[in-house]
């Protein structure tokens, strides 16, 4: 039986490699998920679905759901580690076209990757929080491809070289005009009183699904209001509490920036990671449990 | 033998395929060159051998330029097709990391993927000209990655998207703040009586070889003075000649844009089309012939 370390599967073969033509190594030309995978489901999978297929709407990649979701339970059961793990899923264009000009929808054949690698523990961040550290370089705002979880990472790549190898110090990035977005892996919150601010991402960024599902559905219901602004780093220096989302990793609170310090968690930061960790130990959304 | 059919080696074993892990297809972390290989050379590859290296400091990526040229020597060889033919060769930053936080630029292992494909005929273009089509979704600045060939295209991929499958039609880009870039696939230049005059390319667009080879030497020894500047679609209208250059296919002029028409070649282009060919045809840089 295949072993759950590192399993790849490439369209539906247990392969661990992609054709050289590919136009998601060629160009970028796709999307990609992490998904947190324990007791034998993803629980924000529906979400992650979601992302994929808005991300296939704006790069005119035909995707089937039904197709994915086919895929996903193949590779699935092959998984044999019991263990918490990622899996994630790579979707491209395929091969094919002129140059960057795409083939056309009807003519292109998306290929599908999948993999699986172990989840390392990192609950001691959920408890003691980490620091936010800026990065220099900016990540650009392309109002196009905004949101999305898209394989044009460079920027990102760029931005994370002047980091510490410490998962307790993470970086926060700002778009060209100095407002500040996420970090490089994570969703960004802020909480001010009753009100629980986020960046917009409209011009730059990625809105994670752990995101959606706090400002969709915890928010409301633990009384928050929401917003999506533009914010500057001066704003977040004023809030009362911040945190960090992701769907693989939860809420991890931020206890500092530079000389400013937060309580790691706040109040609404460790309300939000109660009901995070439900979800999670649930293996899926449950309409109860928020 | 193999056959020069899109032969394709990947580390220096002859293979089609890369490992779903590397980098150059989890975030397009890496770039390539795409060069003209005809009579057993590569006629400007000293440029693309300096374009390549610009990018790997920009991104960080270690490269040996001697390594690159043995395990092209080696690529190069098992080509049995004297017909003119392509060759790409995409550097990436290998696998490792922490999700977008790259491995040290020590602990890094680049790939190489090299591929050879056929040289379709476009020469009656390099007679006729083409038009050019702008294109509805302009190429976000980011003025860190600017000029390099990095493998982050999505955003050429999506303005293709509008653009008819016919090679007598090139779509023109341009940035955010409206100057015009380059075609999809080529450098823009106009004449203004003895004026030279490209896109600047200092927040977006990729600086090709025979840009360069243009502006450094086949300029200055034809008696042109050149101006890189931003430039507006006006500017290009009021052009007495325009023409694109490709490191691959030469120089095409451009015989219209809307209603605007221009002579095609006009007679810089003309000039500097010989010039061009006669390094195509000598399969180096001759010194003599430029």
């Amino acid at each position: 039986m295949a072993s759950s370390r590192q399993l790849t599967m490439v369209n539906d073969v247990f392969v661990d490699h992609l054709k050289v033509t590919d136009r998601g190594l060629a160009f970028g030309d796709g999307l990609f998920e992490t998904m947190r995978f324990a007791a034998g489901a993803i629980p924000l999978l529906e979400y992650h679905l979601d992302r994929l297929e808005r991300g296939c709407r704006t790069l005119l990649i035909p995707m089937s759901r039904t197709l994915v979701e086919s895929s996903l339970s193949r590779f699935v059961e092959a998984i044999s580690d019991p263990a918490p793990s990622i899996i994630k899923l790579i979707v491209t264009r395929g091969s094919g076209g002129q140059g960057c000009k795409p083939p056309s929808m009807r003519s292109s054949s998306p290929s599908l990757v999948w993999q699986n690698q172990p989840l390392t523990d990192t609950a001691h961040l959920s408890r003691s929080g980490v620091t936010l550290q800026p990065c220099r370089i900016p990540i650009y705002s392309n109002p196009h491809l905004a949101g999305i979880k898209h394989l044009n990472r460079l920027n990102y790549v760029m931005a994370a070289f002047d980091l510490p190898d410490n998962p307790e110090i993470q970086g926060l990035v700002s778009d060209e005009k100095g407002h500040i977005l996420e970090s490089l892996h994570h969703n960004l919150f802020l909480v001010k009183k009753n009100l629980l601010m986020t960046p917009l991402l409209d011009g730059a960024g990625v809105k994670g699904v752990l995101r959606r599902l706090i400002l969709e559905r915890f928010a409301p219901n633990c009384g928050l209001a929401v917003r999506e602004a533009a914010l500057s780093l001066d704003e977040l220096l004023l809030a009362d509490e911040v945190f960090l989302t992701n769907g693989v990793r939860g809420i991890w609170p931020v206890k500092g920036l530079a000389t400013t310090r937060w309580p790691s968690p706040g109040p609404v930061t460790a309300r939000l990671q109660s009901l995070t960790e439900a979800v999670f130990a649930g293996g899926h959304i449950n309409k109860e449990q928020i």
